[in-house]
């Protein structure tokens, strides 16, 4: 019999706020209603302004985000065609085991888990490319399993630097919502994201931004899809309609979500993650562990991986959380498992939530054989949510 | 400002009861859980019990019936194979679409919108293909455009009968789970449903039944998929987990649908629907209006399709509805639009609801220019629901 | 194992709208937080608008209707004083037992249990009083039990005529928030509702309108009381704050409830109830049964009392209702047990609303044996639905 | 704008379990259904055992503590009866003022903000009280104001000791269901409490248990009440219904929280709210601050009230809290503004939540001036809560 809350600091799906709860909670309705488009075209409306693209269009597919990493494949690309992508932890793991079903050629660089996207090794690749026969460069925005964020601005640099044509991918599952994100400044054609991370929903939903590019690209595509396929959607949007039954709930609590980010601001949303994801580095520095990015250039303000000292089994402190403290911590994958742990720092969050999750890690490592101080990293943690916001905003103003 | 119940009597999204709705509203919780796999063993072992199949496997993936559709076809079929199929409604022509782009070799038989499964010309095809070309037969258990059920296992029996091995799809969005379907004693390979009809659930779930035959096909089938991919799904979930995030809400929904529905008993809930559905068309033959259906031996018991008179647009019905009586009926889909409107009599469905539909049903008939008299639907069904439940029940097991 | 909607027809407590139950599903909240008083200090202001009035206060107390019963008294009269009140209702006797209990002298006028307040007997009596012996006068506006509604200007005008200064009690519980109240026009000094009739909450909020002349009664009145003390409340509900811990999801919902009838228009809402109980009236005629009302001008439009033919159980018909067809009717009470059922049609209800509950009443009544002709009461009130909504309230206002 | 969980760590309201808010929010009902009597049974059922009485009875009362207050005195004692009470906080205070209002004789013990009951001038009193003039002694169990938790049992002995047979009043509203307590055994007769502490609603009910000889004296009592009247809550009570519309959704409510409570067991409850107040009392301890209680064995397993320094105004950091950290900290009130602030740790709660309201209290502290290490509190509430569950129960089983 477990009581009170049960505390969730995984990298996804991340708390729902109460407000988005009560949205969801609509009646059922007909979802070829005269009224209904409305609600489509203010979504569609916000989400490019949160993707910050003018040109492209945002499409919503009911499904995981891995819905959208199909989607945007199938309808791009075809059987074949080869594809440029790094291997630096589990989701981008993942990304290349499906793009390899799908019939693509994937020249794949292997990289340390705990590292970023190879600009260099990219650009040298893409110099290389004289024929263009690299459709397409894909790259992890955050890599969830590693806790790393990589700069697309670089690598659309090193695209533009060789006047290279391939498309840009980017996997923003866990970065778009809770960490700038730039598709017409960056040159993204296809930007991929789900419901359950920054956006606050319950998983359900795959969110996909397509450039003008990639749109001109699914025309003349031959890869076989229906489902996911950018046309019948890009038609029925366009009155803010889909050409199937849409998850109608979620869809209410995508309104809503997007609404408690607009009051705050998009802005001061990236700017809370990041000045709460301090905190709990400073935690992890305090307690004089390793963090799973290899550099702190690549920290990323959504997620935190924390590597256990050597004979402390990761899955034992997660383990000990869950069962002794109500409290859900993210895993190692992959290789990773066993090694580290992850804290999960996004979305609906406050100092307080921060401290919470650092207080049982504390208490989880202590009974799983890790010497850590008790406090220490609620305390390191306090020093830096101890400074009065407006002035931690600032300070991250002028860093920039 | 509009008050009061929004009433719903479209074929799907269907009411959503409240003990569902509550069911779903669970704060977020870790997918990958060492408890969370409970929940998944016990909604596929229900799942089973309702496909009525030991043999085979049901699988939930998020997204629409749609989306089952096309894993269906993705997962066991090869590019260019022949298919047979027949148009005889909205929903079996977007099959037929879909199949097409898929690319397979779509054998199509044209019929009347209304018509039912063509038993003997599918008979007739299928023992003229002596060389096992075919290699599915599509069949819509339940056509929800036209209010039309069709016997799959005449369907079975004509396959048998010229000892054609092709896979048996069978379209059950707005059956299953109000109708009475048996996946193994039908010989069906593959059975897709969605979460939004029967279930009472919102949309997000395609539910799709799969044979042992069917997951036989998957294993050497060559159509590029990934995140339909049947291996992944079936591998995690053996113990109860998902290859991608899962949408929880719905699953914690789903998980007290089929609760509420075994309180009921299977058996019952299709009793009702009969009971209900008999009720509606008692109405509509009161106000001597046409069904959708060709034949009484078609009349499905999970929608009703009207005709209006000549001369009455039923989109003027249905907008009446709508706007003067806060009441949503079904429209006429593709050459029915104007043509036909539907009442929707599935899922959490009494009595009162019913009279509600026909009630509001005649005031938008009237104001739309029907001469139909005001009452007349309502009690012809109220001669149906006047009988006591038990004889209802009974007599219908005497018609078996 | 029932299904579907629980249909509530009872005259309180009443459908509560999705929105509403939204509102009220916050979490807990410290209601000394110093933002938490902005809440109360907006619902004081529009029941003030809601009550009809300027001078005087709205008071919430945590309980019921009868709560504010019991602190309209004990806050404004004395011991051993003397009351004038009439019986004509279950209601109203209640309300007489009340007031003797607390130790009033209640002078009692007793009538047929469906007659209205006895004006001219009121002036009578009044006219006689020449030593003012009578401390307050009490009114029901809307007898619930019977389904009748008084004019309560009728009684201040008697009361006026001659230049009697007793306090004015009016027990408004099924009457505000559905029929027009006008507290400062009228000279009510003290107006007491209940959350769940007309403001379509769940039980839990007794509310009482308090005129200027009620506050200065009660600073030299002598009744013992603590809880329900116009002074402590009156003193916190200043910057919107309570004497003891108010129910705080009961106060979100009454803030959606205002919000949503305010959107409406509180007259259009009033227009409403008149337009609907119209229909539910012409079912009655159809069904050529008695109402409980004595007279046509005092008909409520908040519920309605239908007698059963004699040797029929009202009971019978609440019944079968209920078991067979999951509708919840209101009982007779008192002497009228058995021999009416009552139909409530207050609160958030529209047309499809009132058509359900009669078509259910036309079943559960025949099945208890009273000869009605199916239909026959639907299609009355579908004659008054069909007419244009615009057309209807135009009547309604040339009638005034 | 807001992020995140709004912490609550006020004395009351608690934090309400998602199961609870969840079985609240049903659709409403009529609460004279033949069916609706079983959920009243149930729950006077289960809070018998909750306040540990086979002879008395538990009574609901649509309202607040205070409401049960009111209804405990003006039920059992008569105008200018003598009672024996103690002031030693705010809410022993609130009730002596009530009691006075009320017409009775309070003979008033005054004892600083943070004693206990005072055990011996009591039985001195009593002894002294030859012809029996006291006719009620009345004590806070859990006075909420200080953090004080008093010994009925010793009370209940000074009466036997001296043959006193006044009735026992006991103020329990911040202790029953979170702190053991035992009608019965220690013959309370008159115990209150109300929902929104560790019972885990929201307020609106007042909870009253009484014993045979209260029943006893509430016959030929003549104080006069109405609304709160027990012959008539125990006639209705007696089938499982009430005299007036109960609040529905708090009832359903209530059932869900007995329901938590008794599987966790109503013993492992109490244990679980001792275990977590000693990690809390660890921190005051390690801050070097002082309780508001008097003496550790006063100290409360539900509330605990902190010292500010000399020069720091305790408002300012609950004011902090509030603002800049999204969290709710008791104040002090009447003598004690300015000067503690309080935590309250009931109900619905585990260790992370405790050390969440400790580092935000950390961080408030110092933000307001008081010298505080960071961390420190944390740390020395983590030193208790590292220790496994099992040992911790033993260890308090062994104390006992």
């Amino acid at each position: 019999m477990k009581t009170g809350i049960q505390h969730l600091y995984i990298p996804g799906p991340t708390n729902v706020p109460e407000a988005v709860r009560q949205a969801m909670m609509v009646p059922m309705q007909d979802h070829r209603a005269p009224d209904f488009g409305d609600l489509g075209l203010g979504l569609f409306r916000d989400l490019k302004t949160l993707f910050k693209t003018e040109a492209g269009k945002v499409m919503i597919f009911p499904g995981s985000g891995t819905a959208a990493w199909e989607a945007a494949i199938t309808n791009t690309l075809n059987p074949g065609d080869r594809v440029l992508m790094a291997r630096h932890g589990q989701f981008s793991h993942l990304w290349i085991e499906m793009a390899k079903r799908l019939g693509l050629d994937v020249q794949v660089v292997d990289l340390a888990w705990g590292a970023g996207t190879p600009i260099n090794e990219f650009a040298r690749i893409l110099g290389n490319d004289r024929h263009g026969e690299i459709k397409a460069v894909f790259v992890t925005h955050n890599e969830t399993a590693t806790g790393v964020t990589s700069d697309v601005a670089l690598v659309r640099r090193a695209m533009d630097d060789c006047f290279h044509d391939a498309l840009l991918f980017v996997d923003g599952v866990s970065s778009i919502g809770s960490i700038d994100f730039r598709m017409d400044e960056w040159g993204v054609d296809l930007a991929v994201t789900g419901s359950q991370k920054g956006l606050m929903l319950p998983p359900g939903l795959g969110i996909l931004g397509v450039s003008p590019k990639a749109i001109a690209a699914s025309v003349s595509n031959r890869m076989p899809r229906a489902y996911h396929d950018f046309a019948d959607m890009l038609r029925m949007n366009e009155t803010g309609y889909f050409p199937y039954t849409p998850p109608i709930g979620l869809l209410h609590g995508l309104r809503r979500a997007l609404d408690r980010m607009m009051d705050e601001g998009f802005e001061n949303v990236f700017a809370r993650h990041h000045r709460l994801a301090k905190g709990v580095r400073a935690a992890v520095q305090a307690w004089g562990l390793d963090m799973g990015a290899e550099h702190p250039s690549l920290y990323s303000d959504t997620v935190t991986a924390i590597r256990t000292p050597q004979g402390v089994d990761a899955r034992e402190v997660i383990k000990i959380a869950y069962d002794r403290y109500s409290c859900s911590l993210g895993s190692g994958l992959g290789p990773l498992a066993g090694k580290v742990f992850r804290i999960g720092h996004l979305g609906d969050l406050n100092e307080g939530m921060c401290m919470t999750a650092l207080s049982i890690a504390e208490l989880a490592m202590a009974a799983a054989g890790v010497q850590v101080r008790f406090g220490s990293g609620v305390a390191a943690a306090q020093t830096v949510y101890a400074e009065p916001v407006a002035r931690a905003v600032q300070r991250l103003h002028a860093a920039e």
